[in-house]
């Protein structure tokens, strides 16, 4: 495995693979990988020749007073874990090579971005539309992997690549969870052990309400009040956000029908979780 | 010469051409060619193996009130002059299939954009560089040329390719004028006879500038003072704005030092035409 942090680097190892007319997979990363990383790492080698994985804590899509700074980093490992996973080229790029002075440019995606994480976090979205973009455009894949368990994310970039015609396929595998059913994230390693127990409340909730939802619940504000309860019953849980949305526009539905996004997020402390599944009926 | 409207053919036939590394010239339009497209067309086909013009009136770069209906079209008189000047593949898509249902990502770029034609003209720089981000991912070119005539679009394009890491270089050819020195435009079609020949004041208000700096004028208030007394002595002529900006941030200067671009925009009763010069001292 490669690692190469120039952008000017990327480029040419990039053309040299599609001289060769290989196919180029793609998993962008903030780093302190985990099982959910590694899948994607994993399905990418299965698609692709060639396994590109990228890490970058990206301050733009981290808002004031968010946890940029604190952001778990541990290079070596992720370099161990990404090879043994099948990457084949460890991009690392510099936060002053990606925004250079005088740096002018963003991507927007309007509607999608305004509810769930977005209300929570203004301007997180720009952070990842743009800074995606740039990578789709140094890596050129022909597909890139995401975790359903950003799923607003996943369902945003979609947006973005089918909007300005970017070349490549977006490809989003399941939610990687602990034996629990909390689901991976780098951010777990935030929790105090008894926060740690009580995370699992997330999954839980959702749970309930996808069995709410198979015994017939068409009514999201009832789904919804039985999540609440469960989640306040649960002593270091405050709720961020609960909702019930369409998966083309993100917008909160009153009756459950078709294909359905159930996302939550709560905070433990300073630390905020997030978790979704999808349902259909 | 290909004449192609859909996005999966220009996908296609753009694929069999990458697949023989031929390289790509792009010349983005919005019809109605002139000798100034031309010119860009030839240098085109002069630099690459194939050369791509596109031709789309973009409905998001029209304000309110603007010209997005009467803009002059004449499809059959473009192809053969595009043809003709070395154009191997013409790319008129419709505004239906460039904005799909549930479009919602636009590309901005900050700053470059605020004063200018930005500041006439609200949106009109998200709607160029949105579309043209667009235009680039469908044709991936290795070099897209456009004409100094739209100075202000092609630095705040030039910011964009850079920002975005897009791999391809961008070439900015002289304007090209009339006899008088009146910069070709598809819009100088709506001037009547009167205007027309008032018209060249724009370039004479350039020229006047160019001979004041070079004779050591750092004042730009000063030169911009006798390039304003020179319009607004011209009957028809409306000042709409007058600038010496930095060639980097496009910022308005005070005193005339380094490289620097003298824009000028004025309208003739609904027609607004623009024009401008690059100085250095």
């Amino acid at each position: 495995m490669q690692v190469v942090g120039e952008l000017r680097s990327i480029r040419e190892i990039i053309g040299e693979i599609k001289k060769r007319e290989m196919t180029i997979g793609f998993v962008p990363t903030m780093g302190f990988l985990h099982e959910g990383h590694l899948s994607l790492i994993r399905r990418a080698k299965e698609e692709n020749d060639f396994v590109v994985v990228s890490i970058f804590v990206n301050p733009l899509q981290f808002g004031v007073g968010e946890d940029f700074e604190q952001y778990p980093r541990d290079l070596e490992r992720d370099k161990e874990l990404a090879a043994a996973a099948g990457c084949d080229l460890l991009f690392v790029p510099a936060a002053k090579d990606m925004y250079q002075r005088g740096y002018a440019t963003f991507v927007d995606v309007d509607r999608l971005t305004e509810g769930l994480c977005g209300a929570s976090r203004p301007g997180h979205f720009r952070g990842v539309t743009t800074v995606v973009n740039k990578l789709f455009n140094l890596v050129s894949p022909h597909r890139a992997y995401f975790g359903q368990k950003d799923a607003q994310q996943a369902l945003v970039l979609q947006r973005m690549i089918r909007d300005l015609n970017m070349d490549l396929e977006l490809i989003i595998l399941p939610t990687i969870r602990e034996s629990d059913g909390l689901a991976m994230s780098s951010r777990n390693k935030y929790l105090s052990s008894v926060e740690r127990k009580e995370a699992s409340v997330l999954y839980r909730s959702l749970r309930l309400a996808r069995e709410l939802i198979d015994r017939g619940e068409k009514d999201a504000l009832i789904v919804k009040k039985s999540m609440e309860d469960l989640i306040r019953s649960t002593r270091g849980a405050v709720l961020d956000y609960l909702e019930i949305v369409d998966t083309d526009e993100l917008k909160p539905l009153e009756s459950i029908n078709g294909k359905c996004l159930v996302a939550v997020a709560v905070k433990f402390g300073a630390t905020r979780l997030i978790d979704n599944i999808f349902v259909e009926v």
